[in-house]
């Protein structure tokens, strides 16, 4: 196995580090003069260039704001032992220039102790605010808002509602502002307009009358994938957060649904894998805590996949009789895996965008059918091809009746492979329909339940064709 | 099998298709007005779940602006057909209205004449917009990009600048208008500014006193991959795009972004299940597209496959004299095979998201060298425990080595799930490595890899442990 080494795959930003670091040295004042144009993810990707203890350091001489939007690009790891290497007075000054969504997520990364000291150290407003967050499971809608959203009473003049937009610019808060709520007496959300439709709107309307009067919202309560949902459906940059009065808590923005999204997909392929979804990145995960999630579901497929111990164990006079049946049990029962493992991961995404609904699970079957068996026949064909070319060649002797064996071998191809693809096929509408992750295991769970199936194609097929010669 | 069905799983929208179609039958003239709250994307619900031969006069029910934004919400095979049972000058009417780049993306859809039909009934001034975007790849920055964005000189005072991006705002123009672009005399990009700050500038600054000069551009021709992971790096609501000059030729904005986010995923997903990726959604793709794709790797996997045969037939004559032998093969295989499916996903994901850099691969394998030997340590305890227990219960006769074969599939399932996991853990780098996707076919590869080496790990601790009792 050749090394993989390259050492083009660094970030570019983090060539900069060398520099930085001497001038963090000498000249720490002129740090945050030097990197002004840098962008915030580029400073953190110098931050993890750096030596470690060097980087509460670097942070702080970037000076409040910068630091807080560097922190917020910077990995849960690395912030957190920065955070932890400042007092508690300095980490607060930091995450209070945060916003109020990345404030939450960092102070609940941090061992609670560490957290509820910096929280004291933080102003009441702010304390406030962050308190009232982290209340949510960090998961749903209401751990993911933001609290810093611009809303307007209905019957706003549109000049006071653009006065109102700029006076918010100005103060520095930051995030959802490109899209306005309207509000009515009760506080209730009652319609939607985007900053490019205030901007446009002539002079003297209400902001009810240019609002969206229906808005699309979700619940404080709301799963990351009913946010992914909701965005992607409806090409929303921000998605309103409300409570059970239809009143406007908060905002989740795009750029967290794009993390969401890309969550999402790495959950969706680690339960393809055939195990638990990790809730951080590999190598921030515990060896204990990766070696449980994996070995769940390896146990639970190797105590399937002993069926075929048994089925084999019915065979075992026949192979004894003729072994070079055995010859083929691998090759055939992994073409049935491989054909299911295509087809379950064809319908996990087709599923997962809706592009097929459950309703379509008879379509869907229809269609696999004859796919499965056009592909059966091409590896029957090739299998076929392989026995009797191998024995004409001179290169194994089959026996004399290698031209059956050829039969069997083909025949089970197309059996197992049509299996293998309707199985695949269905597993993710039924592990849909009874509530779980189309995505769960499915892959080796199809293989699993191919081989056993397999298995016995072959055998059954071989005591059909090959008694009375062979058997 | 449990037919996996269930009847509220349509969008909601779709309930109220029956009423719109009766308005549509009734009075057309106000379908417009009936519908004029609801949300596009809504709309395309609706357009999906009436009659297909009536989605064109729905279309045209609505009016050309909300038309038009319905048409960027529906499924590429209503929407050709929809505009293709229209008049040319209807749809040319309809298309004119969408925004540059989703015209050019509808045009593209469409069966050439048709599509010169159209372009030719088109405006000269977005004819020849969208002939520009059409000459672009269709999935490189220059073919997603949309040329509606604001770029104002350097040297322009801020109110100037405010008031044409209101002018913008008024034109009906309505996409990448939050990040303004500042332009020096050359037209180059010089910096950028979010419309935020631009609200909150003071008057009498010049546009490229508060702009950003450290601009996070791509070429036209960079990859869906290079603008995804500058989307998610620098959280950009909108990815300019520059000629070789550093001219802004458009942006590409977040709503595209995420699209492509999902699509890589479907990738990711069918290549890791073994197949080629699909250009379109499953049920759109034509059964023989379909099969080509499935074809090729599955054919190339059951010709590395065949090794399994040739392995065996090197241990024909032990499984004539041990047949017992054949029972735990495909035990052992696929254990091999699903630990380092696991691994293989693990890692993959790892990658993508940068989580793992190449010059990592050492750090991994000193990380799955452990995970492997306890996983396999685990499922080769339980292998023995099976043995065991099926002989001292009287479930199956393993004649009197069963001991012996008992720590033959322990000690060869420790071996296998090892070798699985540190193969399945550096499939992944190599095939980066090489310039390779890392998803290719990676799970099922893994497997066959695994099942060859499977079988000589096992029959050689055979030959070793029952030398002189079995063989």
């Amino acid at each position: 196995m050749a090394p993989p080494r390259r050492d083009d795959d660094l970030p570019i930003a983090a060539l900069l580090a060398p520099d930085i670091l001497a001038l963090l040295d000498e000249a720490p004042q002129d740090v945050a003069g030097e990197t002004e144009e840098m962008h915030p993810a580029d400073l953190a990707d110098v931050a993890s260039a750096i030596p470690r203890e060097r980087v509460a350091d670097f942070l702080l001489a970037l000076g409040t704001d910068r630091a807080a939007d560097v922190l917020e690009y910077l990995d849960e790891e690395l912030r957190t032992e920065a955070l932890e290497t400042m007092t508690a007075r300095q980490a607060a000054q930091l995450v209070t220039a945060m916003t109020p969504d990345d404030r939450a997520d960092v102070l609940e990364a941090l061992e609670e102790d560490v957290a509820d000291e910096i929280l004291s150290a933080i102003p009441a407003e702010q304390r406030v605010e962050t308190e009232r967050l982290l209340a949510y499971e960090p998961d749903s809608a209401g751990g993911l808002m933001t609290t810093e959203f611009v809303s307007v009473p209905s019957a706003q003049r549109v000049e006071e509602a653009l006065a109102s937009v700029r006076a918010m610019a100005r103060s520095g808060r930051r995030e959802a502002m490109y899209t306005i709520y309207a509000t009515d007496a009760q506080g209730r959300v009652a319609g939607v307009l985007s900053l490019r439709e205030l901007l446009a709107a002539g002079e003297g309307t209400t902001v009810g009358e240019i609002a969206w009067s229906e808005v699309v919202t979700i619940p404080a309560t709301a799963s990351r994938e009913a946010i992914a949902q909701a965005t992607a459906k409806y090409d929303l940059v921000a998605v309103p957060v409300v409570d059970d009065q239809s009143r406007l808590l908060g905002v989740v923005t795009v750029d967290d649904v794009i993390d969401i999204i890309q969550e999402q997909q790495s959950e969706e392929v680690q339960r393809m894998g055939g195990m638990e979804a990790l809730d951080d990145p590999y190598m921030q995960t515990g060896f204990f805590t990766l070696l449980r999630k994996r070995a769940g579901w390896l146990t639970v497929l190797f105590i399937g996949e002993m069926m075929t111990a048994v089925a084999m164990g019915h065979f075992e006079e026949e192979i004894a009789r003729a072994a070079v049946l055995a010859l083929f049990i691998p090759l055939i029962i992994s073409s049935g895996g491989n054909s299911g493992s295509q087809a379950t991961s064809l319908l996990i995404r087709a599923i997962a965008l809706r592009e097929v609904r459950l309703r379509d699970w008879w379509k869907v079957a229809m269609r696999e059918l004859p796919s499965g068996l056009l592909l059966g026949a091409l590896l029957g064909g090739l299998g076929l091809l392989r026995v009797v070319a191998w024995q004409r060649l001179g290169l194994y002797d089959h026996g004399p009746h290698y031209v059956a064996i050829g039969m069997t071998v083909m025949l089970s191809l197309v059996g197992v492979v049509t299996f293998g693809t309707i199985v695949g096929a269905m597993l993710p509408f039924i592990l849909k329909r009874v509530g779980l992750d189309p995505a769960s295991a499915s892959a080796p769970l199809v293989a699993t339940l191919v081989d056993v199936t397999g298995l016995l194609i072959y055998f059954s097929l071989a005591l059909l064709l090959l008694r009375g010669s062979l058997l």
